[in-house]
């Protein structure tokens, strides 16, 4: 095989409780990669749709984690990338994980698959490190293993895949502003109350029991954030419309994409995810906000070859 | 059935990374209580063994817990309480709690059980909070549930009931030093660092799917405490040296059991948990103070019938 074609998957960190350790893989939305065995050692990126990003390597995503993944192979021969975006960048649904998780996963298969996909997470961490300043899992992980995923730790790195409920589905509206990273993480709070976090780590454990048992009551009841959502939310227009609309018409949660500016909601079949998009874009059609809305299963696979 | 015989457990609480949520019910080490229906109205408590304590209803842990569960009920009888005490008050291994849920349960059987298991939660916590000054269920619960189990919240009480994986086991040391409650909630620092937080609730994260999935490796990777172990550990003697022999012996983790001072670890299998036995043995026996060390499958059943 000298030429692999990837949907790669856009995914949902944090989900209210789980805040900078959980992550879920969509299915409907992701971006495509192209990568060809090349018989020019190392890596270049020779093809960009969708968006202005740069060809340099070392200053593309899916170019640091490709590089971070050859660096321990003795190979005499590259790659070549061609990125199809989709996802849009800055939406908080990971566009940049999905780079990164692709072109991590795209050459493991073309060398033959000598890391697993669990042992890939740590190089499309490198490729994510340069999108957001920080080495974070919440969005390769669950690119690359699919379901949900829990970051345990980073010393060294523990993650864990869980299963989804057969009938969680997941609506995310994309409302197009800008949100800076930078911003949102500087309105975070570096102490928190002791109560506040007990709170949490409840839901947390309450969240994971749910997923494990497929309990929706107890999932929609863990659902909560007290601690990241109050202080984020003030700076996406109609949150808490969305919000409270969503919860009034059976979503078992909702809350802030990553660090946003897209929303996401989980529900329990179909119907329900569907009359929530409707919802959602009853909203924002009121505003001039463009706005996309994706409404998904959630992954069991995460990256796949396709065709 | 006039009369019944209960073995009500001890149990253990917090469980590093699960401060103030989780808790543990152990089979080997509990009280003995008999319940008597009377036809005299109201709750007697008349005969106590094994420990000081008030026969005053209302100033009895179990007196109260009793109250409790009556007062919705219309009923023209009344029963009489004899506790049995073999958990020692102050050790942290849930004396009080034992107490409070074994007068909930043993009612709740004279009457026919009116209420399940999880309902007489909220009615022990009512004796609890006698004993401790506030109502938590994070003994209370597992004394009553058997397993483990996971308090989500409060508001309204949600109380999670989690398997133990076949092979887990725990010994508990009970360095009888006194430890007031009140001072060991006095050395928690009200705010924490979000980063320990996020620290806290990967662990707890990881530590609920290690139960589910019956990943001893997982749930060795996830018990630990950054937050209240430290602030708490210096005030019991020999802390630091009984969990690092414990871990190099293969204890799967070590903490504090409730606010202390008893210390708890969790093994795999009951070859490690009776070396870790000895090990605890070895170095208490080296100083003056007394102890006691229990060593216990986890409970599938919680608080039973006897005789």
């Amino acid at each position: 095989m000298n030429k692999i074609k990837l949907f790669c998957p856009a995914t949902v960190a944090n989900i209210c409780c789980g805040f900078d350790v959980l992550g879920l893989c969509l299915s409907t939305i992701g971006d495509e990669m192209i990568i060809h065995k090349s018989s020019k050692k190392g890596i270049r990126i020779t093809k960009i749709t969708g968006a202005d990003l740069p060809f340099e390597t070392e200053k593309n995503v899916a170019g640091v984690a490709a590089l971070a993944l050859l660096k321990d192979l003795d190979i005499d021969f590259g790659f070549d990338i061609e990125i199809h975006k989709k996802i849009k960048a800055g939406s908080g649904i990971g566009s940049s994980a999905a780079s990164a998780a692709g072109a991590v996963f795209g050459i493991n298969e073309l060398l033959g698959q000598p890391y697993s996909r669990k042992e890939l997470v740590e190089f499309a961490m490198k490729g994510e490190a340069l999108a957001s300043g920080s080495e974070h899992a919440d969005n390769v992980a669950p690119a690359l293993l699919g379901g949900f995923t829990l970051v345990r730790g980073y010393n060294p790195l523990d993650v864990i895949r869980i299963e989804s409920p057969a009938e969680l589905y997941v609506t995310v509206v994309h409302p197009q502003i800008e949100l800076k990273t930078s911003e949102m993480r500087a309105v975070l709070k570096p102490e928190i109350t002791l109560k506040s976090a007990i709170t949490q780590w409840g839901n947390l454990g309450g969240l994971i029991a749910g997923l494990y048992t497929e309990d929706y009551e107890l999932i929609k009841r863990s659902l909560h954030d007290e601690i990241v959502e109050p202080l984020r939310s003030p700076f996406i227009p109609n949150f808490d419309l969305v919000k409270n609309s969503a919860l009034k018409n059976n979503a078992l949660g909702c809350g802030i994409s990553g660090s946003g500016p897209s929303i996401f909601t989980l529900n329990k079949g179909i119907k329900i995810a569907n009359n929530i998009a409707v919802i959602m874009k009853d909203i924002y059609s009121k505003t001039n906000i463009p706005f996309e809305i994706h409404i998904s299963k959630i992954d069991s696979q995460g990256i796949r070859i396709i065709n």
